[in-house]
Order: structure tokens, then sequence, then C-alpha cells
């Protein structure tokens, strides 16, 4: 064990963005992983016969989650589905132990909105207050001194980090239009028809068409920056694994120089280690961010409309990545730290 | 030879467009291909050494363009790239022979806005009056008589069925938005870095952003609805080899029922083969249309923003079987003739 | 319906192979489809619930196999899966219904060998013996008599008709190897975690290491060819929907001449409509069947080494188009009727 | 710059073993990149023009070869096309500069078998008996003072780490049969008909039947294990980026315990941090070892039949990775010093 590490549970190992969870933190120089956890199914089982990509880096064992919260860490991060984190949330706040949670659980301040769009009464409103939604970008003084963090969504990462520093300037009619496509990963790793690979394979489809749960997250947020904010926000799936790319599409109030857009973007994100203006006359690939904690920015203008182009990959900067992030920023680490992986390409 | 058939040349069998138009028109029982031809590299050899799929039903030899003008035939297909079918287009039409171009040659009305996009002069403007678009939901009439029909790119078919009975009821502000989506067949068989297939895979970019020649197409015809139509058209790159999938993002310019919505397309499109209202509470995949000649449309409203998915696949529709369903209204045949596959799912 | 048509039932239209068969006989001239029937959950969906690419064609009700095996017919095809159709087939078999079986149930002679390798006992042995392996390229003469057709697995149907004319020489040494790899299609409809878009897409592995059940089914019929026939077949999944191709690795006894080789397939597939000898200096692509009820063959020889490659859809000529031909051979339509398409390419 | 780093050049950024190499080399602690050199068109762009997911990594101008080669450096890694290292390595191997070369130029020992499989008399003969074969496994202790290290091709790496062991207890007859399986970044980057996106998706196929140019290279190498070794292998095109599965057939001289088998490999690769015994009841999958340096190894053995399954990453493992490996053996660092990678996955 590392000296004077931090001590780190991580909660829903068996998906995805619980593996990533663990591959970025194994290499933390300044955390130790003390426990992982899973499904009761999962539990005894060691990591590597969940995911054989780990293989000897995969042999510590899976507890469940009612033991493992009997141990001593500094930090948990719950990467389990939706309505699970919040009934375990007051157990492992009152013992001074950090929340980042992954699901949405803690992303919204109003229960009213939770309960709307997830179908449940919020289990702990109270600690609502006490979270913090976490976009560094946005919101890194907050998050400093959290004792929840609300890891945010995949979908709402690309969009707020495109659109908050524009709407900040007053210069956009609304709706603005948020036309979104992911990969596949997006869906998590518990099967069902719709994300078995012939049905994924070779086909694109809309779905969630103004009832996609990324929506009211998106427009909570935007309204910080310009309280008359309103979005169109359309997922996309599309045949690959990783990767969210979200084309935003923005009327001007009135014309203004495209370089003045740019130098907008460029003051706001000048000194993020994870924000990108992707200097080219053509739009980023989602492959250029893929295994990368980055998001890449783009845009162009002709007359009034203009156009965001907003790429990362969901499970990184949409989601384990980030959550690390988190982490480094609560504990006083490099933000950076065990973040700086290049993409894999091809 | 089929008694009494129509003859067919096909120029530009090496391509995607060609070999498909050729797998439909082989089947065709009013049409006798009478020649392929390809470029200079490809004469004498078989099809089936282009597209061993073919085998069998690919014994005819490639000759070229220059000796096959010399056969007689009844109407010419040319799935030739940009500037060569104009070259030719005096000649064939000359001896009475009809021109089903699949190039963008003979789509637009004014010479000047084609060497606007395409860089070049019109060799040949007095005969774009002779042209129709061949788009036979709106234009089928004007078909019937044509010497020459431009058939219309990919992306517009998609935009244009899916818009046109919309405008023409002028519901909707402008610019309406296009975000579309299309697997790279649409890009031929030319290899380029682009293209190549590591580098489309497992990636999703936008392309073209305010640049993309189907543009100013989508806006011509779009025009004949309601003048004062405007588009923003912003394609993108999808890992699959076939299907365009399109999302069009309308604001109403005033509140109206979800039903009127759909009674318009209903209404427009009670007697089309080829376009249908995608009766489900989802919007379709892509890949319902594979290897159809269909256009799967789906609509949904909330407040005043409608959005509207367009499916087709972009080498039937959106081009070989498209073209051949010119040539079936051409030549006063049912227009099903040879167009009625099934889609191949999965 | 058809005058004088004969009436067919499907079991089993929930999954690829019963889809794929619906699609095919759809457009038979001389099959009327009266039922089909699916799982409980099905019943009382249309079809084009359980697959839209069908739409209109797709209105028709799923009934429940109960009351579906009231109803008069000619011929049930049973896309079901193993250990479900030899429940029902006494019943059908003894109304004079004809039965052809798209799962293992009517593959084997020996019930022992059907109980090693599906865990079960054979719960008809008496109706093995009125079975016959739908092969038609080596069985077509029992075929066309036979109560019940047992339909042969995918990678038995490559297999065999690539070893079986060259085994009936005597010329191979054994074992001979099969390796054989398949687009995911194969493992059906059903979710799991194994077949995942994210957990196929951009991997391969081999599977079933000398436990595939079709390693016993490719041997039975070998060994009707030559009685000391012995073969490895180990199958691997790969990130493709449909296809399949095997590379088999045979050792001469003695060095002979290619040209003696190729003559052997020739000779014995000469009459064939669905097998094909790939005339070409390189071995097919999988994707020059895809759609299509043929088989390409195609074989090198380098000394004592002969290396024949063996291409299918899995889903037509290894499952539902073998289904047809069996069909046709059974009620006396030329072979190729309803299954002549070409391949959908690219 | 790097306090007493080794300073490295690279040719041939513009490929992806370049561009993957470079990857690697970045984060390594005891290496500089000094220069980084292209094809002609390439000099004079940043390193991010060709591979935009570089961005700020990025910045390095790309440099003509012949200017490069003035420059003072400790090592050149050559990810060139064969034929060309060959041109240079005389010049570089003579100012003491060593040369690890990913072409094919150094791997073999006779010039006349370069000749006759790479088409061209080799031009440097005399440097062939100073290079060694770059495969640490086997040739580590000779690695350590090579002026010149060929690094072997991606498909002999899989195929002799998985037979050496075998081959030098002389239990398994001849030949030995290697099905092997590729994804397409195997074929580079440079365009042609065969490797577009169309082409390759969704179809699978054997290629180079008995003519592959790694076939003598896997049995140059065996040999030296077993003098009478001899191999049967043929590649094949997979649908996906990266990834090479070989599933490699033996027929035992006399029947021996799979716990034998496994303790011979055990035994040879205890001590080797890049070669993992995959322990599983089922074989792996490539995806389990995308993006890093590992070899998995998998066998089953049934009766005399002994399958033996190895994955790779061709461009890690099977090329620059290995370099790097090669680059930490003869510079004296460990040899995992930036080589630990956990495998991306989904």
């Amino acid at each position: 064990m590392k000296k004077s590490a931090v001590k780190i549970g991580i909660a829903g190992i068996g998906g995805y963005t619980g593996s990533v969870l663990y591959s970025i933190l194994l290499n933390h120089p300044h955390g130790d992983i003390v426990w992982v956890s899973s499904e009761p199914s999962h539990v005894g089982k060691k990591i590597k016969h969940l995911f054989p990509h780990f293989m000897e880096k995969g042999e510590r064992e899976v507890i469940s989650l009612e033991s493992a919260l009997e141990m001593e860490v500094d930090v948990v991060f719950t990467a389990l589905p939706h309505k699970i984190p919040m009934k375990y949330a007051e157990k492992i706040v009152k013992r001074g132990i950090r929340l980042i949670d992954l699901s949405a659980d803690f992303r919204f301040k109003d229960p009213k909105k939770y309960e709307k769009w997830y179908g449940v009464a919020h289990s702990c409103p109270g600690l609502l207050e006490k979270s913090v939604y976490g976009l560094p970008e946005i919101f890194r003084d907050e998050i400093r001194n959290a004792e929840i963090i609300g890891n945010p969504g995949c979908y709402p990462t690309a969009a707020i980090i495109a659109l908050y520093p524009l709407l900040k300037e007053r210069i956009v009619e609304f709706p603005v239009i948020i036309d979104a496509k992911s990969g596949a990963s997006g869906a998590g790793r518990a099967p069902s028809e719709g994300n078995i690979y012939c049905e994924v394979n070779e086909g694109l489809k809309p779905y969630g068409v103004f009832t996609h749960r990324h929506a009211p997250e998106i427009e909570e947020v935007l309204k910080m920056a310009d309280t008359s904010a309103e979005a169109v926000f359309i997922p996309h799936l599309v045949p690959m694994t990783r990767g969210i790319e979200e084309t935003i599409y923005c009327r001007l109030k009135e014309e203004i120089e495209e370089d003045k857009i740019f130098s907008i973007y460029n003051e706001f994100y000048k000194d993020e280690p994870f924000v990108q203006i992707f200097d080219s006359s053509t739009p980023p690939l989602t492959k250029y961010v893929l295994g990368t904690n980055k998001c890449f920015l783009w845009m162009k203008k002709e007359g009034k409309n203009l156009v965001i182009v907003s790429c990362i990959d969901n499970l990184v900067k949409g989601a384990s990545g980030q959550a690390v992030q988190n982490f480094n920023i609560l504990f006083g680490f490099s933000e950076e730290t065990s973040l700086t992986q290049l993409a894999i390409y091809p």
C-alpha cells in the first residue's frame, strides 16, 4: 500500500464505468483501492473473472456493498444504477467519507425534478444541498469542499462544456439544438435486445426523443449561465463502442465575428487541462479523444448560424475519468494525476 | 434478350452506385442491359473481376464509354463522377436516348449555382432546361417526359421528402436544421486516407460544415415549396457501410396538434409506394431500410419544437434505386418494378 | 391467397432464422404462409412489432404454437431452440404435415449421440429414422420423400459441402482441420453478456474448443463419405453480423495435381445451383455471399498441403435459405424458387 | 529535454507503427525524441497535422529523413516500408547509432531468402550478420549487444511465442497449422481499394494463401527450436482495427497430459513480463490485449490434438511496443519501461 495514500472504495466494478474507474485508479500514485464491490452474483469472484483483460491486475476479490461499507476508506465511488446510491449515501457521508456518485442521484438540486424524470421520490433530499455537480470546468471551487459529488452524465458533460461560455455572453437565441451521438457503451453492460451486436451494428437511430433524462440535467446547468436557456436535445445510438459527438446549432442574436467566438472559448478555457479548442479547419473525429479525459471543441459560423462540435470519450471524460478528476480536486492532487493517457489511435 | 425490352447502357459499373444499379436492373423484367462501361483501366475486364459477388451474373465485359456510346440503346444511366456526364450529355440526348444521370450535373436549374458549388462552368447549360430533378414524389409528372433526369443526391432525397409537405403548409420558421448522418459508402469506392477502414471505424465526425454541395441542392427544391425556405445542413460520417438518417429540427410558427402534422404527411404520401410513415412510438433504425428503396419518416412534437426523422439506404433510394424508379416512370412501367426488395435484417 | 399453394406454418418468428424464413417465403410464388407463432410474450403482437423492417408486410399477428398446430397446413418450419421441436414433432407428423426443423433435434440418426451432445434424452427417437439430414447437395433424393427434414447447422453446411467430394476420393489423411469463423447472428437474438455490442465489437475469439455441438454433426456426415473421417473443428466469433468462412486444412496422402482437385469439385457440383467454385486467384470474402443461398468454394495446394475455403451466409444457406431449398425439393418446385437473391454489396 | 536521456530518431511518423511508437516513447522516462521524419509530402507539417489525436503533444515538425540523419542521436527507429531501411542502415550503423528496424529488412539471416520473398537483392547483406531478430523472449541476450535489431513481424511474434517452447520439446508432428486472423491496421495507412471501409467492413477473408511473407519468417525461427519444423500459415483479414489471434493446431507425437503442456509454457515464460498464460476455461478475446504489449497464450488438448491460441495487439507487441521493449533491453532499462498500459476495454 502506498504511504499516506487516500483510501478508496469502488462500488459497481461489474459495469463499464466501474471497470474504467478501476483502470485509472490502479495507477494513481496517491490513491489506494481498498475494496471493490458488485452485485450479489459477482461477490467472491475476482475482478479478472468479470473483466479478463485485467489479468494479474485483477486478482482482487469482489465483496458485497454491505460488507464494503463497514470498511474504513476516505472516499467511495459509486458506479451503480440510478436510485441505488441514494440508499447508501447517508450512511457513507455520516462517517465522513466523501462520495463521488456516477449515477444521476446527486446531480439535481431540486428533488422534484429528480422525481419527475427518474420516477421515484428522492430518498435523501437533504443531501442534495450538500452535493455539487461535478463538472470541474464550471464548479471547481465548490467541488473542493463537497461532501457529495454528483458526477455529470456523459451527454451533459459534452453539451455544457460546449455551451456554457457562450451562454454567459447572452448572444444566442433559444432554444439551442443539441444533436448528440453516442457509442453503445453508454448503455452499459446489462444485456437487452436493444444492445446486442446484431441490433446495433450497421444501423443508427435517434432515441429518447424529448424524453431523455439528460435533457433536464443539461438545462439545469445551462440556466446558471443564462436563466432563459432552453435546449432541444436528441441523442442517437451509433455503431461504435466509445465516443460522444455533439453537433450544437445556435442562432446568434446578432452577427458577430468568428474570432470573437473563438476568443470567448479560449479565454474561458485557457487554464483547463482537459478542454481543447480543436485547431483545424475540419471538425474532430470522436476517436481523437478515445481513452482520454479530453473534451475537444470546434466551431464554425456562417451568418447568424453557429455550429459547435464537442467530442468526448463517454466512459472517461463522460464518466470515470471525470470522477477521478473530481477526486484529484477533492484531495488536493494535481488535476491531471493519472489522467494523462494519449488517445489510442487508430 | 427479353422481347421488346428497353435497351439500357450503364456507365460507371466500377463504383458502388453503378454496381447496385446493375444488380437491380439485372432482374428488371422490361429492361435489357446492352452495355456497361467503366474507366480505361477496367475496360476488357469482366464485371465479376470488379465485383466478385456477381459471379456468374458478372460475365459481361466492361467496355469504354466511347465505344459504348456508339451502340443503340434507349436509355443511359451515368453513375460517373460529377463533371463527366455533362461532357457526354449532348451526344446522348441528340440521338434520342434518355439520360438518367446519378451525378450532380443535371440537378440544378441555374448553371451559376452549379459553377459556384462544383467549381467549373457547366458545359451544356442549355440542357439544364430539358432536365428534371428526379425525385418522383415531387416531380413525377415532369419526369414522365424528361429527356434528362438529374437523379437527386442521397442527403437531399431524405431531406426533401421529409420537409416538402410541411413547407407547403407555411407553418415552420426558418432556418430548419438538418443534422444528417451517413454510412461510408456515400463516399464511393475510390480509396483515400479518409475512407480507409482504420480511419472510419469506431469514430464519427461532422464534415463539410457549411460547405457541403448538397446544401444548395436541398435549398433549391425546398424553395419550390416555400420561397423563404432556409436550411442549415451538416452531414456526418458514421462507421457503417450503408444508410442515411437525418434528424430535422423545425420550429413551428404556432403550436398545432401533432395529429395535424401526421395528417399532412399521410395525405401527401398516401399513394406513394416508397414513402412510409413509420408507425411506432420510437424512431426507425437506418437498418430497417437497408437494401430497399424506401424512405421511412417519423415525427414527434413538443411545444413548438418538431423533430422529423428520415431514413433511407443511400445507395438505393439515395441513388440507384431511385434511378430505376425514374426509369420505370419514364418508360411507363409500374413504379415498383424490380424495387420490391425487403430489408436485409439483421 | 395463391391458388393451390402449399400452406405453410412458421414456428419461431421472433428469432433471426424465423424472420429470414418469413422474408424468403413471403415472395414464394407457390407457398402461402398460414400462420406464424412465437413465444408467449410475443403472442398477439404483429410481426412488425418484432421486426419493424417488415412494416406493411408485417401486419400478420403472431399466435401461440399450441393454437397454430390446430390449423391446417402442408408444412411446418420450426425455427425454435433445440429440444423444443421434438416435443411437437409427433403431433405434426401424425397429421401428415411435413416438418422442416431448423434446430438440431432431427439431425442425428443416433439418439445416443443427440443425448450426449444436447444433454437430454431424445423424446421421439422413433422419428429419427423418418428424418433426413437436409443438405440437398448430398441427400437430395432422400429429401424428396422425407416426412421430417433436419435442416443442417450453419457450420456443418459450409464444412460438409467443402469436404464431402474430397473425402469420397479417399485421398486425405485425418484429422482434417476446420478453422471456422462466424458473424454474431449465429448466436441468435436472445440477449446475453457475451453477445452485446461492446463485447463483440473490435474483438475476435475462438469458442467451444473441442466442445461445439457442430463437431459431431460434421463428423457423422463426413463418415458417410469416408468411414475413417475425423475432423478437428474450432469455431470463432467475428465482429460482423452475418457470414461464415471456414479455412480447411487437409494433408494429402500423396501429392496430386491441383487440377485434379478442381475437377473433383467441378464434377461433383456441376449441376448444383448454389455451390460455386470461386474462380479467382484469391479466396472469396464472406460478404460476396451476403443475403444469398450460395456456398462459395475455393482451394489451393502446396505440396501435400491443401487449403479449402468455404463461405456461406449463416442465416441463408446456413439456415433459412437452405430450409426453403428443402421445401422446394419436398414439394417439387424448382430448387431456386425464391432463392435467387444477389448479394448485397457493399 | 530529460537529463542524460537516450536520444531517439523516429523515421516514418506518418504510418500507424510510427505514430504508435511516438505515443509510447513520448512518455518514456529515459528517452528523448530528437527528430521525427516522414515522406516528402509530410515534411514541414506538424505531427498533429498527420495525427490530430496528438494535439498539443504533436507540435513537433516532421523533417526529411535525409536531414534527420545528419543529427546526433543514439538510436533510430525505422517504421518504414520494406526495402527502404536497408538503404540507410550502413550510414546509420557506421556512426555508432543503433538501428531498430520495424520492416522486414533485417529479419532474415540469409539474404537469398530475403530476395526470394521480397523480390529484390538485399543491399547490405553484410549487415545481416550484425542484426538480431528482436523477439526478446527468445533472443534477449543477443539483443543486448545488437547493432541492428530486426523487429519481428506481427504474425510471427504471436506464432513464435506460441510454438517455440513446445517445439524445443520435440513432441509435435509437422507441419503445424497456423490459422491467423488480423485487424485491418496490419495493412498500414496507405489507401488502396482493398482496405477502404466498405470493402473490409462486415466481411472476412483469407489472403496470401501459401504466399505471405511472414511464413518464411516464422519457419526460420521455429527451425531454431526444432530443425525439422514446418508450418502451414494462412492469414485472414478481420473487420476490426487492431488485434491478432492465431489458432494453432498441433498433432502430438504421443499423447501426454495437458498439465505437462502447461508446465512447459509456465516454465519457459515464468519470468517474462509480457507473456501471459491465460488462466481461463475459455480462450481469450483479442480485445483483452488491445493497447498493451502483452501476448496471451491459451491451450487445450484432446487426444493427440493440441490447440494453442495466441493473442497480441499487432501494433504494440506486434510492432511498436516490441520495438520499445527491444530499446529498453538495448539501453539497459527495465524491460517494462513505458509499456505498462492496461487494455482499453470495452
